[in-house]
């Protein structure tokens, strides 16, 4: 740190993305990436997008957004794209929340959202979880905040209903509701729909998980026009040009090639859903995941303890120090192969 | 605008980028970009790096910071990158302005510092060019605020000699002191080595204009290892997996293939050079660019009338509509043939 750091920003706690080792040194399943690398169709053309890079990007990805916009059945000027989503996250924080409009979100789910408070110096207040890892959307109503959820939550893999956000959504009439759609592609159900009927809704989404994009960093929000040019107002007061052109290639095909998006995501979805049944049999209880990866935990073991053991058979997956959620470890959901070493590993320790 | 914009982000007006037509419609000399694609070698390569997007992208881009600082010849934990400099210059204001500690620099500059002063309620103050348009770097002396200079400068081209940077950055011990170096490889002395010296220097730069990569997205800041570190506190808060996967693989072939990127600026160079010779024999007084563009004036046409006309005959330049600037407009270097319909065209109007 520098003596020329602004004294809030000498307060500040960075977040810590998972770990990235080198390529083959593990099966990684520590940072929800898909196993299954982008459509061979968009992989050969990106190299012609390459040899125009000379040229800048169109900041207002048009090609993208059209194609977005028709396949979800939204106008396209409800769609704005980021740097990844944490991006868009960033822009929301910049645009609806200060000292005097706070944030609520649940006390365990991403960690980029307290980040986010601190760095913006926004008054980001926690929710506990229930019990059972739930969210209780009676404790968001009426909070005359900005309120903020992942569906499905992180680390959790838990959905809301699309019932019980419409619910959230109508008891802060006030206030903008944001449900960071990160995983919604394996099982949850989209509340896009609702931003046609609700001007206080953003729904925010990524391309690096369903569609295997996480190296290339492509985010979105749709919403309504209005909330879409607030949006808009920040993305060209702080980077008009924030997605490459090569990423806004990719993401266009990434939506024209359905069927490789779908035969990848079932895949996924089918392997979890083998993968939660194998590790019941060895006693671990997962939380019921609609995400691309599960929470689990074993009344015998620490979360560490697993983390420990599956390091040791070069398995990585992640684990989160907090009381609450020590015992657990995330496991990403990797090919049919990668869980079966899963399993294997975990049978040898039990 | 919705009803939910707070209220300091209701008086942001944002940067209005550059024109960007269809390809082939106009002869597009108006964002200063490269006229010579990327290295046929690094187009070639780029195909393998996005057959692995489904992976996280390096948030700490490493091979590209060691190909980077060994060209350099710095330090590596004395370099960040970015998406594109905008995003560094923005991570600059976040770490060290606020309401308390302010900025300084030029009134005719890049106009992007005086949209980051509104983004970020940070009180950003200009200063007046000369009436010759150079900058007088005893205005900046002592000056108890971030001071922030584009060198060369834009729009006007011209740089400050090495010697003057020094001055400006001894006499602001307790300042953060940032060269802007957007367009240094065409023919300004760099201030990179002076970060070793001094622990109040910050270095800017992009890959977008003389790497030819404006499309990518690649700025990067060098400065002590004590700056690059609060730097990356404001990455790692904001979004730590920036830079894309693709774009860090083209920075290190672009720095490793050399002889193509001096080849591209030598090119460049020799056209701007000539260009002003033959628009001066047409009456047209220009500002001494060490940039990729100049800024150009003639005695019995406004910079309106310029520019209309070089749009009619599809040549697309840049006109500010300021007091100071009018006179003007800004015309990039592009290959000689560009340079050659400029001419023809500025020609035919006088």
């Amino acid at each position: 740190m520098s003596r020329f750091l602004t004294a809030s920003k000498a307060q500040l706690t960075e977040y810590v993305p998972g770990e990235q080792p080198k390529r083959g040194e593990f099966i990684k399943l520590n940072t929800n990436e898909n196993p299954f690398p982008p459509s061979a169709e968009a992989v050969k053309g990106v190299g012609d997008v390459a040899a125009q890079l000379n040229i800048y990007n169109d900041t207002k990805c048009t090609r993208l957004t059209e194609v977005f916009a028709d396949y979800h059945g939204v106008d396209s000027d409800c769609v704005i794209f980021s740097n990844g989503s944490d991006e868009i996250l960033a822009f929301c924080y910049l645009a609806y929340c200060d000292m005097q409009n706070g944030l609520l979100y649940p006390e365990i789910t991403y960690g980029f959202y307290e980040v986010f408070s601190r760095l913006f110096e926004v008054n980001g207040a926690e929710v506990p979880l229930c019990d059972d890892f739930t969210i209780n959307i009676k404790d968001y109503f009426g909070c005359n905040r900005t309120v903020l959820i992942a569906n499905p939550n992180a680390p959790t893999g838990i959905a809301l209903s699309l019932d019980e956000i419409e619910q959230i959504i109508i008891n802060n009439p006030n206030n903008i509701v944001i449900i960071d759609e990160a995983y919604i592609a394996f099982g949850g159900d989209s509340a896009m729909p609702l931003t046609k009927k609700y001007d206080n809704l953003i729904v925010v989404g990524t391309f690096s998980k369903a569609r295997s994009m996480a190296g290339a960093r492509l985010g979105y929000a749709v919403a309504n026009s209005e909330l879409i040019a607030d949006l808009n107002r920040i993305k060209f007061s702080f980077n008009p040009y924030n997605v490459n052109a090569m990423t806004q290639y990719l993401g266009a095909v990434s939506i024209e090639r359905d069927d490789y998006f779908k035969q990848c995501v079932n895949e996924i979805v089918s392997v979890r859903d083998w993968f939660v049944c194998e590790i019941a049999k060895l006693g671990f209880r997962t939380l019921p995941s609609l995400a691309n990866f599960v929470f689990t935990t074993h009344d015998s073991l620490s979360g560490k303890e697993v983390y420990n053991h599956l390091r040791n058979d070069k398995i990585l997956v992640r684990y989160f120090d907090g009381e609450k959620v020590k015992d657990f470890v995330r496991i990403s959901i990797g090919t049919k192969s990668d869980m079966v070493a899963v399993v294997e590993s975990l049978s040898k320790m039990l």
